[in-house]
């Protein structure tokens, strides 16, 4: 026992031992009578009770002027040390200016706080004094007071640090990581877990009891469904047969609607194995809904009733309903199915201007079935924006959407700069500018090609442009504005991307069809509208749902004959929806990201206890480790043993 | 789509089609404005709305005689059929009989809803009238009402279903999982899940409303512990890399104190492969809890009180604090940890009569190490228990504990049925009497042997005992009495049971030893008490905790020096607790045995939406499954095969 020996000599030095670690529950006892004997009158009113059930009378956080003059027992880490004066007592609720004791008989225990090294467990009693006039800290919610120590006990001393527990030191990811511990100890992630927990709170008060939605716990351990490459397997005792974790609930939502559980949710678990992403990680959270008998409308109202009552109050109040936009619309507008609403800058349609020019990809680009002309305007582009940046838009709209794009710099005379200057007459310039809007230092990127590439390659401008001019410093996107929206109206199926004649789902197979394209499902099924909406907030995707289809036949039509997927997988769903399934449909929101946008994190990883690092590692613990043969021997696997293996990260 | 096609013509037959698949979002378009434009009074006092965002008007439940004369919808399944005179619809909430329009001009309504099989789905309006004087049913909630209707659509039909959705309709366990959909659907899973949802909600609004405590979401895919032999291994695409299902979230937990979140819970989904056991499954959910500063005392009051705030309104009220036993008190009277407490019958000591008998066995017995003769008193056991019952406890003893038991019938003449009738004194048999309080048609068992041995043989056979006489009949168990224990002081170390001279943690490493016994630690490590508590119920352990461990270096020691463990493995779990790791403790609740009491379920399956099998598997889906050996390849695994698989159940 060398480190509590070390430690224990430390305050032995000063005359005192540090009590067995196991002296807390004697420190109970006697502080939880001497508490119980003097109750104070704020605990008793205060609906949420967070001194309960320990001996501390108050938090860190809590002591007030109005409190000066009562014995108060605290319990914390040690912040801050100034020479044997006083010290700062921290925890989860703030901080508490301790005055040690001057006096002759209580310098033992001024020696034993101030030779304790910070972050040492303390508990102290004391009385709550005022501060002197003038020495009143108005930026401290406890400046008011400070408690002078009469009694104090360490209860856990702290060896030195690999970084300091304060909120202006940065720390690297991977030391945070490693020290998740301490780094939870930040208020950034006591704030983030804490307001993550309150909201879910909050939101199944509204689902449970406002609304009577049941919490229902559905299983981890499944079958691998159709498609489910990206499902993780565990191995089971049966020689061969393996488990699959889910990627969502998707299924036994839709058994319980069968089951007549009519209203369900769940915050659930799930897990997705798709390697290295930098926002994902192989296990997330979702908000888990369903329900019967409903339909689009009624889903989105609860969505939105729901984040109106759960919105953390000190972000504002939320207006609902929030708007909605068509798929169609997202897609020419913003060029993209998630846009950011937050600022303009949308993509226009200029096609009408440039079908009389002589210029041969302009003229080739319109020949073409859905061939158009899009533009966005950049205000004030041209103060911010160099001809580095510019090549690099280009370079990107061509290597990702294989799109050739156009500048036009607006000059402060008015004049334009752009490479095919020569066949803009001055008719067009005058149509351009004014279609777009366009003023003197703008600058306007033009793009002339198939309708969904030019707008998806602009849609990627204007978020990039966006970026580059707020770190130039122009404002553009209020930082705490959330802009949600409703996309609605997808595309049912799409073109798979290695064979452009088959059609996979745009979303999931058991997504219902718009019941104004149900003519079109078994003639043009690529032009069918879905009742798939996706919520997004600040251009970000936190949410998708859909009305499901309950109809046996049609659900075994769109498996066999429009998506060709073997149904024996399903065979299970497929037989439940002949038993007198209800019409029903639902959502799920992604949790770590909406609450990751709410506090203004950019990454989900600041909104996870303990998350993983982009390869999937847990880098405090080492996971995933490796397991001996023998171990695996009683799953019946066997690792096969690759020529080389990828570095650690 | 014949199966739909058929039931169509059926409707068609009657002049009437069932709409399209997706008519409903027509439906709802519809209903939706006319219940706006006639909202119901009740809709808006009710706290919570079940009838929000869909386009019902009430649950099939709801209507009373004071709703007579409204327009109402309601959506639900056909239960049942008269004639074409009336039908029942059945939700979640309940019934209500829809009288079926006799005139004319509503004949098709009629033949549609007299025609459609049981179970289909349907939405029906109509107008409230009184049940005509006479034909109330006061056995119904709506009995006093019925519903004429005007206006009806069959939202899908229901084909022949394996078993009647009829409470009383006996359905094998098998069959029930297979068709788990279907079983929901019966009053007895709607009740208990619901019922666990609402009790999980109350403790989530205890604990974070009422305590502070923040609701925090541990890691799944972790890193293997150790002695971690039944966790599940989850494979990942680095070669030879397993995540490992946790058995709970102790470690987080723990984590998080030391991150000073100081107040935690979770109702978390927890893994053990245990292979097939009657009453436990590979996946399972604990109420998990830890808190800062707290001694046992403090979490004991935390979850009476949680339990109490929680408990179900139906049930009856909670008294608390629950009684305390110690471990040794437990095993001396009811030769068991987890007393049931429902009922007498406690073991005697009787060792004191028994000193001076010359009966070899009772000899040897007592000259051993901790020997001694113990009884137990079954009332009126000579009513009900035969010789064959008899023998077969007596084989149990011996076979389960290896303890020799002698059973003694007190004739209603008051003399004694014996085999070793002839060596026991009249002044012997006197002092039994009054030390067992035996009467008339009494039988006592008696146990000569090791303490420890005799008390677990006689404390089965006194549940068995218990079993049996309530089989004939005897009440002997209040069926709704909830008999909440604390048992405390369990030993911290108990030999292990393949090398006795070795110890291993009678719970987990984590747990603090007593305070008065740590002296004992370095000498006698096995009579070291430990501060883990277990709560009891009716005789079923329902959870478990401990104050932890908070010093490294006394950790270090137990693991390593007691346990002799390899400490690499948790190697940052000591390194947290040399950063200032507060005193901290928790408790572990088993949600779904806790549920399956309360309710009064004999397994748990009975309030698990979609369970496993004894074996592991859902019969529903049939998972687990085989894999094929190309998806196992981007895990690096491969089957072992063993020459021959286990049969299916």
């Amino acid at each position: 026992m060398m480190a509590l020996c070390t430690s224990v000599k430390i305050l032995r030095s000063c005359g005192l031992t540090i009590r067995r670690p196991l002296v807390f529950r004697n420190v109970c006892l006697t502080l939880r009578k001497e508490i119980r004997s003097c109750a104070s009158p704020f605990k008793l009113q205060s609906i949420q009770d967070l001194n309960s059930f320990v001996p501390r009378s108050h938090t860190c956080g809590e002591l007030r002027s109005v409190h000066v003059g009562q014995e108060v027992t605290l319990c914390g880490w040690l912040q801050y040390k100034r020479h044997n004066l006083f010290v700062l007592v921290r925890d989860f609720h703030g901080l508490t200016q301790i005055i040690l004791p001057q006096n002759e008989n209580l310098s033992m225990l001024n020696k034993m706080l101030s030779e304790a090294p910070l972050e040492s467990v303390v508990v102290i009693k004391g009385t709550v004094l005022p501060r002197p006039t003038g020495q009143e800290n108005p930026g401290m919610p406890t400046g008011e007071i400070e408690v002078k120590a009469n009694q104090a006990h360490i209860l856990n001393l702290c060896k030195k640090l690999p970084f300091e527990i304060k909120d202006f030191v940065k720390k690297s990811e991977a030391l945070r990581m490693q020290y998740r511990y301490l780094d939870i100890r930040s208020t950034w992630m006591q704030q983030n877990l804490r307001l993550r927990s309150k909201m879910v709170m909050k939101m199944r008060q509204y689902l449970c009891n406002h609304h009577g939605f049941v919490d229902v716990e559905t299983p981890t351990l499944f079958k691998r469904t159709p498609g489910g490459a990206k499902e993780f397997v565990v191995p089971t005792q049966e020689p061969g047969k393996f488990y699959s974790l889910p990627q969502s609930p998707q299924q036994f939502k839709q058994l319980l609607m069968i089951g007549g559980l009519d209203r369900y949710f769940q915050i659930a678990r799930c897990y997705r194995d798709e390697g290295s992403k930098p926002d994902r990680q192989p296990e997330f959270t979702q908000v888990d809904i369903e329900m019967s008998f409903v339909d689009q409308a009624g889903i989105q109202g609860l969505v939105e009733g729901m984040l109106h009552f759960s919105w953390p109050e000190e972000k504002g109040s939320l207006a609902i309903p929030f708007p909605v936009m068509t798929y169609a619309e997202a897609m020419n507008s913003y060029g993209v199915d998630k846009p950011d609403t937050r600022f303009d800058m949308k993509i226009k349609d200029v096609t009408t201007y440039f079908t009389s020019m002589q210029l041969g990809f302009v003229q080739e680009a319109l020949s073409k079935p859905h061939g158009c002309v899009k533009a966005i305007r950049i205000p004030s582009g041209a103060k911010f924006i160099r001809r580095k940046e510019l090549d690099s838009m280009k370079k990107l709209a061509e290597e990702q959407f294989k799109q050739v794009v156009v500048p036009v710099i607006v000059r402060s005379d008015g004049t334009w700069k752009c490479p095919i200057d020569k066949y803009l007459s001055d008719e067009l310039k005058e149509s351009l500018t004014s279609a777009t809007e366009a003023k003197t230092e703008d600058i306007l990127i033009l793009a002339a090609g198939e309708h969904n590439r030019a707008c998806a390659a602009l849609g990627k401008l204007r978020l990039d442009a966006a970026a580059w001019l707020e770190e130039c410093g122009v404002p553009l996107r209020d930082s705490t504005a959330y802009n949600f929206l409703w996309v609605v109206d997808f595309p049912l199926f799409l073109p798979k991307e290695d064979n452009g004649l088959e059609l996979e789902s745009a979303h999931h197979p058991f997504t219902a069809p718009h019941p104004d394209d149900i003519a079109l499902l078994h003639t043009k099924p690529d032009k069918v509208r879905s009742q798939h909406y996706d919520l997004v907030l600040n251009g970000s995707e936190v949410g998708g749902g859909s009305i499901r289809i309950h109809n046996a036949d049609l659900q075994r039509w769109v498996l066999q004959e429009v998506l060709k997927e073997n149904v024996s997988l399903l065979s299970h769903l497929l037989e439940a929806l002949e038993y007198g399934a209800p019409p029903h449909g639902g959502i799920a929101l992604g949790l770590d990201r909406l609450i990751a946008i709410i506090v203004g994190a950019s990454s989900i990883r600041d909104v996870i206890a303990f998350p993983k690092s982009f390869r999937g590692h847990d880098l405090m613990s080492n996971a995933p480790d490796i397991v001996s043969a023998e171990e695996l021997q009683q799953y019946n696997i066997q690792v096969i043993h690759s020529p080389s293996s990828p570095r650690e990260e």
